[in-house]
């Protein structure tokens, strides 16, 4: 780091995710935007790792583990929102940089599902209700299967698709005389921003080589 | 009528939902309660009669007919909540006093069925979502599967059962961009009062004998 | 027409809503673009006035009279979506052209602000809650005050300002033992899009040179 | 305790509140009603004393202390509804028996404003919608209050107030592309029994011989 600023190189930067996370680090006072690489923009990774505390990663699933090591091994953290590859390779130590990955960025969805899962063992039972864009091929959505497995109990899942409508998902839980509702709307596709800013904050404080998911950052406390 | 306020006796004044429309009769400027008739009483419909303007019947199956047809013949208005009987007999003109009735007395759940009817001639696809306490049997509920029979299209019922719910519905309907939704929640077992009050203050101004459906007194100019 | 076809010409096609107008027109069966007018394409309105049915204006305060002047001398019905300027010539039979005028092209919002004004007729009393993203700089908005003109007894406005939040109004009206809940939300800004395809169905067959207002359409028996 | 059942009794059972924790008593199998204390029934608290593991006390400000001393002297466990005094007394080891006193026993609005806390310390802005039936005179609540009060930021709150409601609480928290809501809805005003079961079970293992507020048993392990 250069005067508690932190230096970040996007991976991945011609694309539309890579374009977002550029104008969000562009737009944080304590990060600045030190490289675009990406094979569109005839600029590899290579080029740009020594100007760079922290690479983000939002490539494809057969570049992202080599990218991965290349940062760590060159003492560069890397925080990776690229899914479809096996990361174990980066739990062991391979140099002095770290490794941060997660498959949800968005901060209020891995929030939504933490809530859930917590008030589930408090009350007496719940369904979810998952309400997507009629463009959604899939039906129940994987975070509404993968909140129901991670709750207690039975949980229903219901699934609506219409037009109009983006990504939202509401867990409601019911005792006796009260209902408890927890409901995350996606708004617009930058929503994983936030989610990825936090990460290249934290990467370089973390003890382990790897951390996996949003939730070791927003609950360090948890088991 | 007496100076403008309407005399109202109440048959099955003895029951849980007559003893709220007596409370509701008492509660209203324009109304006096002028008759409780109850076999829990002692006290017959008819030993009443001749101290209403109207009466209301919320009794059972078996007397609610006989009760319209006193009424009527003697000049009496009748407004009848007791369901499961064939009324069609009080569609003739059986004396000067005319008979009002309705499955449904809580306005707002007549609203949002009119109002969901109305949007889905307008909107591209809707879906239900009916939301019940967990003793209750039947899924999905009939005003559920009354108002997607009444709306444009196929319209897919998701039901919801959880304690603390009381009854409530949701009609999402989507377009491209947007949604609308339309919610009717009732909290209370007293929500039908309004609606009988508001059948009162209309059933002598009524042209045919006999009218069916709220529906009828909040939208009179429709279809 | 041709063949039941009709034929749609856009003024303003360069603009971004003029864009997603062009391509509403060209996913629709019923429709052809026939012609598309911008200063930014070169092509002024009168070189594709001979090859439309109905003209649809998106363009600016001080061209959409004389563009829709020149439609319906011409014999072109003309759909406007442009504010801020005076229709009152267009009220004057001038051509064989009709011309229909909304300040609000989005179905959805519509119906919300018509329902919630029957509904106001019916119920005891109402409050109106308008959600925005935090970069609106007035409140309450627009709708919510012109929402709460239309509708009976007094109206409490509350206006919440997050990120995140796009474009939302939700009128909840209460009575005994009830609520109801009107909810309208704009996730995309091609909402407008379905509205103005419905104008341009109708226009040819209005019996007045100028129509304002989508409820016209949407409510054709309503005073 | 007798095998594991818990013996429990109610002082103030003769009220509304009483009665319905004794209803919860007995429905529950691990738990068994073992005596009723209350003037109105001429039963006084040390009458019962004898019978009990636990006492639950939903009594008055001016009694509520000296029957928890009562309790905890001759080794019998206290749960506490009473609010209005001060309980510092308790805070010392008067005898063996515990103490458990919690302002608001409503799992739900518990675990809504633990939620809510938690969020605003991840998500950039937030506000706070309360809902209630029209005769409560307050406004803003004190639940809205206390919530706003505890979470990060400067969080506004907005109060409906109309017939049909009954206690709702929405908090929304704003952030790049997304919403996350948190919602509590009291529909009865049994929603405080299954907060006082779970206290009943828990108040014997507590290390403290004082403990205050749910949340203490909702979140054993958090600050």
């Amino acid at each position: 780091m250069t005067g508690g600023v932190i230096r970040v190189g996007v991976a991945g930067a011609a694309g539309r995710v890579g374009q977002a996370i550029c104008a969000g680090v562009e737009a944080a006072g304590d990060l600045v935007l030190a490289g675009r690489a990406d094979p569109a923009l005839d600029t590899p990774l290579a080029s740009i790792l020594g100007d760079c505390d922290v690479v983000v990663d939002f490539t494809r699933p057969d570049t992202a583990l080599d990218n991965a090591l290349a940062c760590v091994t060159a003492g560069v953290h890397v925080v990776i929102g690229t899914t479809g590859f096996d990361p174990a390779p980066l739990a062991e130590r391979r140099g002095p940089g770290n490794a941060f990955l997660a498959p949800n960025f968005a901060i209020g969805a891995v929030l939504m599902m933490r809530f859930a899962v917590e008030a589930s063992r408090h009350m007496a039972r719940a369904e979810i209700i998952e309400l997507h864009h009629d463009a959604k091929l899939d039906a129940p959505s994987g975070t509404a299967r993968r909140t129901a497995e991670l709750m207690e109990g039975d949980v229903p899942i219901h699934s609506v698709r219409l037009p109009g409508l983006v990504a939202h998902q509401e867990v409601i839980l019911g005792d006796v005389g009260q209902t408890l509702t927890i409901r995350h709307d996606s708004t617009d596709r930058t929503s994983f921003v936030p989610g990825v800013l936090l990460a290249v904050r934290h990467v370089a404080r973390q003890d382990e080589p790897l951390v996996v998911g949003l939730e070791r950052l927003l609950f360090p406390d948890a088991a």
